[in-house]
């Protein structure tokens, strides 16, 4: 679309083609940048398609992190939505929004950031679209294949086993850390911070995960432990009941929360993934098969109800999702 | 990824359930709108993909428009890259930066446009993302099929006859007549506001070229007649002869610009394709074949240089892209 202030386009097309020309082209990239689409080779098996978006000043903020971080970042949520199907990612394409007082070094920067996450994950690149913003924008749509069927959300059954991958609440902790919310100093702050800023889609795990049969219920966990059960339980017509000691936290969480869980419960952007097995499995066997730590968490049930079991035993319903409640501004 | 503001994401999850669960679904739909990612059946033929985003105050204005003709307009320019390759639109998806002081009524009717757009064109809404930000922005990725090959920038030839579909520079007045900056009333200037509030796409037209051997090289005109046919001669290293009066003009056109050709060279919007042929055909005769007027403009030449020619014979290069230069907002 004719654009007056930032095209000429020739200007948008040459941006685009000089920042994304020396990617590396995966086995299914026929047309990389440069045309009114990208062409992409057959893909003989289903595939999936996501979308989502980081908005300056709602999601980041630039002088909290590198250009190169961002752009990581903005792609390895998007990852992680493919992960969470049991999916590998064949292409993305790549929308800039970007605004006043960021030159050409900040998107080279974040570029190159972006590249290095799909390079890692196998996956390209191949088209995109520049325009002009009042804040920062990346908005990024990732396709993927499903070669061994999708893990979906509406597949969880009374019975189920529910497990995680990783630790969860490092990701909320290391943001409240910027925020000045939680005071943190040492490796627990670098480690919690790192958690937020430069998360990793569980890939690996979400591809070895779709070989179980049956196929796990899955999601990622990006609004919070809580919230993101609470939508396969939605989409699946069941209720769970969790033990709260058993929820992963890690060491430099504990360092600056203690024995609280509340961020484990209920923050968001870890990017673990969250699955429901029809069959107990040893959290060390599925720690082996997966290449990644696994904890059981609880279990799924017929009623309809998401249950707090408390280290003594007590149960509680939880009501709510107060993960991001509290917070209004980044 | 969690919004502080917006989320809750189960209110943005319901919301973008809600607005699309009543769509249509084509052929390659497995799974819509509601988990982390969409599920697609396999293509079995080469794909496009193309991302394109309308951000107001840089492409619209919202009281320009109602909230239908905006949706509608968001997805026609999208599939219009689709189009320009001789596709079949297969599956959309759409983020939505959602702004204050716009309600739940305007997405409901924003939706209800794509939604009839997507209907039109045999495709689905199969996912998206909605986020907060300071203006709205619609950012539409489409998945296509290209089971007849697909028509690209770098394949023009010294020796094409080149040709355009309906008429340009209707959408560039349109603009300038809601600016205030040129004066129309009555029938033209209706016709030319909508033809830039309400552009289609030219998929039939692109359907059938993309049948054609060989396959012609194309480009859809959303930048302007001589800037896209630019982009054509850059990627495929010649240069062209246009002749001045051939380019095809509306009566609305005649009407408020006289035999002035300025916008019709240079306007953006029109979403009308240009293409090469090797073979010079009638216009007669490719008008029937793809179901639109179709005009005969000059042909490729191997000069790396784009040369106008007027009434009188008379030679001159076009040098520049004046198309929006001389607006800087909307």
């Amino acid at each position: 679309m004719a654009d007056p202030t930032l095209s000429n386009s020739l200007e948008e097309f040459s941006l685009i083609a000089r920042l994304v020309a020396k990617l590396p082209r995966s086995q299914r990239t026929i047309l990389g940048p440069g045309d009114d689409c990208a062409i992409l080779a057959p893909s003989r098996v289903a595939e999936v398609v996501t979308m989502d978006s980081m908005v300056e000043g709602v999601h980041f903020r630039v002088e909290w992190t590198t250009p190169e971080a961002l752009g990581a970042r903005a792609l390895a949520v998007n990852l992680s939505d493919i992960a969470a199907m049991g999916g590998t990612p064949a292409a993305c394409v790549v929308n800039l929004a970007i605004r006043p007082r960021l030159g050409v070094r900040f998107f080279d920067r974040l570029y190159a950031g972006m590249a290095k996450e799909a390079a890692a994950a196998k996956t390209d690149i191949v088209g995109g679209n520049i325009t002009r913003a009042s804040e920062l924008a990346i908005t990024i749509t990732v396709m993927g294949e499903v070669p061994n069927g999708a893990m979906r959300r509406d597949s969880a059954r009374a019975g189920d086993e529910i497990y995680v991958t990783g630790t969860v609440g490092d990701a909320a902790a290391g943001l409240r850390i910027m925020q000045g919310a939680i005071k943190a100093r040492g490796k627990a702050r670098t480690y919690l911070v790192n958690r937020y800023l430069s998360p990793s889609a569980r890939l690996e795990a979400g591809r070895r995960l779709a070989r179980m049969r049956p196929i796990p219920s899955a999601i990622d966990i990006s609004d919070g432990l809580m919230q993101d059960l609470g939508h396969v339980l939605e989409r699946s017509g069941v209720g769970a009941e969790i033990e709260v000691e058993a929820i992963p936290r890690s060491e430099a969480y504990r360092a600056v929360a203690g024995d609280d869980p509340a961020l484990a419960l209920s923050g968001g952007d870890d990017y673990e993934l969250l699955f429901c097995l029809r069959r107990r499995e040893s959290e060390a066997a599925l720690s082996r098969r997966l290449g990644v730590a696994v904890s059981r968490i609880g279990r799924i049930v017929g009623r309809r109800q998401l249950t707090l079991i408390g280290a003594d035993g007590t149960r509680q319903p939880y009501s709510g999702v107060a993960g991001w409640n509290q917070l209004r501004e980044h």
